[in-house]
């Protein structure tokens, strides 16, 4: 084999990242010490910048490197929204659709009992905690439309019913642009339940 | 937007790799971040070390961290075949086929006038100093299959010619396992000219 151990321990760590196989992995290496040694330099000072730098915001628990994240600290954000969702890639997901401008709240995942996620685990009694004294009047739970999804959802409901708090789920139905035929069973009969009268 | 300067400066640093646009590595940033941080540190580490060790072989001019490189200084390779390549990753790409036991020459890519990339630039004259005093009798001419690769192999048969060492070009066909109907005009017509006679 022509890989010298350096090269060898660059290749198996590039495969660390995900979607990243054996024979792109050596593309990567390749391309970095040929063509990209700067880039390299970059990318190696910049993991160890956001792995020391990264941890989560006190009060929304998505990733931040300061105490309490830019979404919680902008004064322009509605106070009286708050968008649940089951993880930090899901808050860049919204926001990069744009329209959503309250506050979001980040469980760690779903319910999943078997695997000892419980609502502790996932975060539940902070989300509750997170609503003391605060001023909203809607929770909006966007946990994935998936069966645990949907349970973290209905669970976690059920807790703020007593509250009076407006508690509200995300539509589910067909993609924009998705076509019909290609679509899965469930979605579409969702899509047909869920209908909405437009005349 | 919902990145923290830390994380959007790793996701920008991702996107270093070839290959990889904005949502993938927005993903491998995630991932790493929230599922993986030693592999993160892990990669960190090993970029670094490669850039700072690695370099060329100063025989074979192939990536090595040592002056000369283990295929250089492996006593079992045939010294008496030298295979002419015009990178690094073909170097791999050879030793991963498996069969070839000679020694390796890397140019620096091939002959390309309008990019300044003569001679002198792709390190010929360096080829023709490591075969002086060596036991080189097959000189294999292993340039891409391509107007430039066969423009390069042809420029180094003409030098090599009057030292009668025995020159000879990697050929050309149809790939194994590939099928005829799917194979470029180019290729299929070079197939047919250098047919071996078979019986
Ligand atoms: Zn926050
Ligand atoms: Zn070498």
């Amino acid at each position: 084999m022509a890989f010298s151990p350096l090269i060898r321990q660059m290749v198996d760590a590039l495969r660390g990242l995900p979607g990243v196989g054996p024979k792109t992995a050596q593309r990567m290496a390749l391309h970095l010490l040929e063509r990209d040694r700067p880039a390299a330099a970059h990318l190696a000072q910049a993991l160890q910048a956001a792995i020391d730098g990264v941890g989560y915001c006190t009060r929304c628990r998505t990733l931040s490197e300061t105490e309490i994240c830019s979404l919680c600290s902008d004064p322009r954000r509605d106070d009286s929204l708050l968008c649940v969702l089951q993880s930090p890639a899901d808050v860049w997901a919204v926001e990069q659709a744009g329209g959503y401008q309250g506050r979001y709240f980040v469980l760690k995942g779903h319910l999943s009992p078997l695997d000892g996620m419980g609502p502790e685990e996932i975060g539940v009694p902070a989300l509750l905690d997170c609503l003391e004294g605060r001023a909203v009047t809607e929770v909006i739970l966007a946990t994935n439309p998936t069966v645990e999804g949907e349970a973290t959802a209905h669970y976690i409901a059920g807790l703020l019913r007593p509250r009076g708090i407006k508690v509200s789920r995300i539509a589910h139905g067909v993609p924009l642009g998705g076509e019909l035929e290609y679509i899965d069973g469930g979605t579409l009969a969702h899509a047909l339940a869920g209908r909405t009268q437009i005349l």
